[in-house]
């Protein structure tokens, strides 16, 4: 059956009702639960993508969770840089950042990215608050390397901002530039940023939106998926050097926050039509899933 | 395209992620709104149709509405009047009630048939309380007609007890059974109760569900059911008398609920599957809506 | 001096405020505790019997006390069973419940005995609730040996639902019908299930209202009643089995009560006038009293 | 019957029981209700009339009504003035009150009567605390008379200390000093203090306990008590001039009262055994009380 | 006296203990009250001067007042349009505005300049929080003029979101960027906007910091410096065309304002030391005020 | 540079705000800390010291610290004691007190010392309330020794009386009378009663008010003055019996009270302009500073 005839089969009441009747209860047993979504900078470059995200998280808070929204900019950023013809250099995966791309990056992505997540929501109801990682000391963070530039590490989270703006009932939504106790802003990685953020709220899941299917266990065959993993296992992955390097601050973020009380965590490809819900509504959830018990995980 | 194929489709967790995706804005404008449910003593006694009811119950408070149910039981009573050879007999719609029938009455409805929907509901989760119309002084009456015994007028409604069970986040599932200052008892019509209980708590919506589609203009032709009215227009209908026995307290609880502020109160055939649902997900409304504005009401 | 004598004086406002000025700070050491209370059905077939022990449930309200009632009916179910032409067997002291016995007993307990009590409690103010063990998950029960058929041990206590009510300043009336997670109801011994109360809600207190003076060293011996003992001495007892069958649930009610921290357990004759507010109103106690220490219980 | 075969009586519990079923609910309709008892110095004189007062202080707030009391001290100053070679002059009714005077004034009041009330009452339980009117602006006054010195008229009275601490659980012992906005002390008349003090927190009842059995409508006809009046034939006895100098105040007191609100003012003889507690527990009161409505006040 | 030789003396903690001793009783009239500064993107690029309203701003804080701060932006988004070959016009003060300079002066106003001003609090103590507009409904826009592009109008303020925040104990740092229904962004006038803040949360003083002394009766005039007027003059004086284009708007904020509720509204020389506390600490004000009564505002 | 000249500097608001901007934020750390400042009844015989005293303290509740106030009251005690012909007799730096002189020890300190803070505070604003040792049974004591009559040792402190008063945003002022479970009153010495509330509150520091420099390691020695010590040096300066008898009872409570968890305890001279300020706005403090960190104390 099509979707369109699916579709079609919708617009009567009473089968709304029946999808309705089966399928709430079903992600009802996240109800209150805190799940923090990190969405990258290349999803959000697909309108379509973008829609079916914002539409997504705005569900969840409607069925009564408590989504943190996480968001990358990268292409974004870049963009910019080129048009004031700033160039653009990776170190590791990280962006090498002086203090004029610093100065870019951060008008980018708390000025653009950001905005643009909490317009979009905003149009559905007004609950969502953009914040940076600077607002309240959010986010503390020390350099994290001398030839990154002004790339930090997180040390230290202001977990009680997010508690409260959640139990006013709204949606943060992040741009992860930290700062330090000087004042001085700086650049964090997305993946980790959102990893930080899921394990000091306490949160139950930490879905990373990315554009492959997860974790391959080889990245040459593509039957190699792996669609749940402990982080023994994980961490042993990444010793053997098989994950590639944009995938890797997801792996490494999944491990932090699982062995930090996360009960889990998903790499999931953001591109499949409101990948988030599906990840919520199966069972056996799609893209690769780290939890501590294989079995039981919810 | 049949239920069967769709509900196929629906076992395909994108089908179901953009079902919820669409219907769960839809009914989100009732977030945090009281609604007040009468279900009829007859709908009680198919189990499939108990089910539906039950289910739907639970998702409107899944999805944050405030759902207080009220029953009634007549067929119930009279079986069991009728296994303890005690007669029923019935004026102008009212149950004939003595001291005997009434005590059999009480244990129908607060032993049996509101138990039976605090089970239901609580297989679910456990969110469901049931009361009874003299539990905290709810429902306060004064006799009615001397002719029916033991049959009560609601002259005072303590709405703080539902507003707090509501508030501790409690389903309450209401019998109305009254009592008097003496601490007699009295059998109360559950339509009229179920009035009285929406207006007291300043409820948005009150739904009947009965067993016929809802009011015709002209009860010989199946074909005049009226889908929406006023206040005025159903109080002349009520003075042509073209009203039946069993629909005119429903007819008169409407009229009674939405002059004294209930948004709208609609008359709904209970058997049709999910019909509870239905009516929510449907601007236009199944059965017979009284509301003030024939336009405008959500 | 004869009661009439003294009642004539207390007509005297002086007198009365002599009496008031006396005995109200002695019972103000309870002001704040829970006191779980359980009357038998027998007690309740008794009116002056029953409007006594109302009215100092009432008093007890009124003096800041926070009452929890607990009620069985077994002479009421019993004489419902036989109207209907349904035999009662018991085995154990415990009911043999089939089906159909379990659909009068949840009736006659939850529709009848708790509302007459109820009813009984708010002709002096609108405070009482009736609940049943199903509400809200109150009491969740296990099969205690198929030969009895529905009849349940509790396995779980849904204590905050009482210190809810409590906090609202009502007075909780319960019927101990419990359930399962399937919905199925249960009959629960109410000794027991008044014992499970008490210590699930951390009272103060536990008060069988009985029939018989209190537990006896020696059955025979009317002269050996026991006013004071430990849980070890009772549990002693109980294994000689000088313990009548009808004070067994009642002795085994008190030893768990108190092994999980209730400060005493208390068997009192319910037919003496006042005998509630009697047993609070002596240090040394009427009945039995089964506490940790022997000397220093309040 | 003797008080003391009464008394003998009391000794049974089964009596007291009987006693406090009656009596508790009688008192029970001032549960909650905020009542202002003003004791005169000469009643704190006599340590059997003091101990009865302050036990039924302490019972009034054991059985939940929110007492607040006011005092004098008239002797005690006039002691401690003597003892300090001060001399007491009065006019109209009123201390003329110089700097020195003043000082020892406040002393005997705050630091003595008021200390022994205080003292008196946390013997049962610690619930008492002394004020004085000049603690967080609670009386604020202006001078009455230049040829009364330091005498002042209460032009404010700062409620939300008293209904914080009684809000608190405690009870509120008053010594009428206020204060004026140079933060300089004045003696204010206990008897006009009572009254502000009882109208600006809402009382429900005012009680002075004097040392007369009420208000005569002929001085010198011992027979011509006025059990009950308006505020408008008090008004015309006052204008007649037939109230005494000491008692002039407590009428005004009451008049001001019951005109801004408060439902009764009562004048009882405090040297009588109980006499606070017995005012509360008779309906026709003794003494004088001064209602809106004749018949109806409780 | 020189400043250096007094902040010497300031060395010496008896001379800073005086000083605060006679201060702080002075500021702390406004303690609780809610303020909001305009900052303007002039003063902001001025280090000296940024470091002094940041300090202010904190200071306000810490002594009890809830600073609620709105800035501009203009040179700034000059600065950037200009870097990316944009160019910046003008038509009666508003900034035209296609989507491409919108999207600049978003990424300026919100990234960057809220940015610094956040940071710069954030040094101090973790307290501020940077919002747009967008945030959570906060300012809802109509276009203004089609010929000025993407410029509109408030036509609501979510007041609730800056009460929360206050209530919270932090310091709202507001970049005034609107929506629409649509979720389409606009730029605001930060004076206008800063005026609909002050009216909509009931604030007590609004101050604009610009680079002028204030209001002139006469431009050519520096000695006609309007010290205080009421808004029936200010709107004389607007009428009469006498105020020139960069100040209209402050001076129609004010009117607004005023005429809304706010107490008075402040146009200050924000490159003075200290100039916003300054103005707090003076009774006659600094610059010009605006306020409904001339002698008697604090 | 002289006070004069420099109060004259102080009269330009420019200056008067650098000086808020440099001190405020440096007395900010002790925001929301509750400091106990005992105040002997020696400092409160000189008006400006006392005005200084009571200002300072206000202006540390302006701050948002939360100051509780002790003060003695010996020359004010002994003075009375004369006037009234009573004598004044010493044992170890304790007053002997017998009935007669207890009773005006306490008419002095709670109705007059007392008073006269409170007076003084609340013309600043309406926040302190005065109370004693004896209510809500704050200061419950024993006998200290036979041979000294009613003089007591604190056994237990009702520390939530002053922490509610502290949530109100209240002032305490408190005399050091304290009673016993039989009501019996009892003095108690000052600097030992703040100690006892200082460290039951959880006080942050405790200042000693007192008219020398703090204590010398040499009493003949005035260059000996210790700046900072521990507790341990302490003890054995205490055990080496080089302090003087007045100082004792300041040393052991700076002892107890750091012991028992107080940050620090300090003993300044308080006849210095505004001592309590100064020791605030210093980091090495006047006098002598007792803490368990030499170094890191703030």
């Amino acid at each position: 059956m099509s979707l369109d005839l699916f579709a079609k089969g919708l617009s009567d009441p009473t089968m709304r009702a029946s999808v309705l009747a089966e399928a709430v209860p079903y992600v009802a047993r996240f109800r209150g639960k805190k799940i923090v979504v990190k969405a990258g900078g290349h999803s959000l470059t697909d309108p379509k993508v973008t829609e079916d995200f914002i539409s997504d998280v705005f569900l969840m808070h409607t069925l009564g969770m408590k989504p943190v929204v996480v968001h990358g900019g990268g292409p974004q950023i870049t963009e910019w840089l080129t048009k004031l013809g700033l160039g653009a250099e990776f170190k590791n995966g990280h962006r090498v950042t002086d203090a004029a791309s610093l100065e870019v990056t951060r008008m980018v992505l708390v000025g653009k990215v950001n905005r643009d997540i909490v317009s979009g929501i905003n149009k559905h109801a007004p609950v969502a608050l953009g914040i940076s990682g600077e607002d309240v000391g959010l986010l503390t963070v020390v350099q994290r390397d001398p030839e990154l530039g002004f790339v930090g590490d997180i040390t230290e989270v202001n977990a009680s901002l997010i508690d409260r703006l959640l139990a006013e009932g709204l949606i943060p939504v992040v741009a992860t530039i930290g700062s330090d106790r000087t004042g001085q802003s700086w650049n964090i990685n997305a993946d980790l940023g959102a990893s930080a953020l899921a394990a000091a709220v306490g949160a139950h899941k930490l879905i990373y939106l990315t554009d492959v299917p997860g974790i391959f266990r080889d990245l040459s065959n593509p039957t190699s998926l792996i669609s749940q993993t402990s982080p023994e296992e994980l961490e042993a992955i990444i010793a053997d050097g098989s994950i590639s390097t944009g995938m890797l601050p997801k792996a490494e973020g999944s491990l932090r926050a699982v062995r930090q009380g996360v009960m889990s965590a998903h790499i999931v490809d953001g591109s499949l039509p409101h990948a988030l819900l599906v990840e919520l509504l199966t069972d056996a959830g799609v893209g690769t899933m780290i939890s501590q018990l294989k079995e039981d995980n919810p």
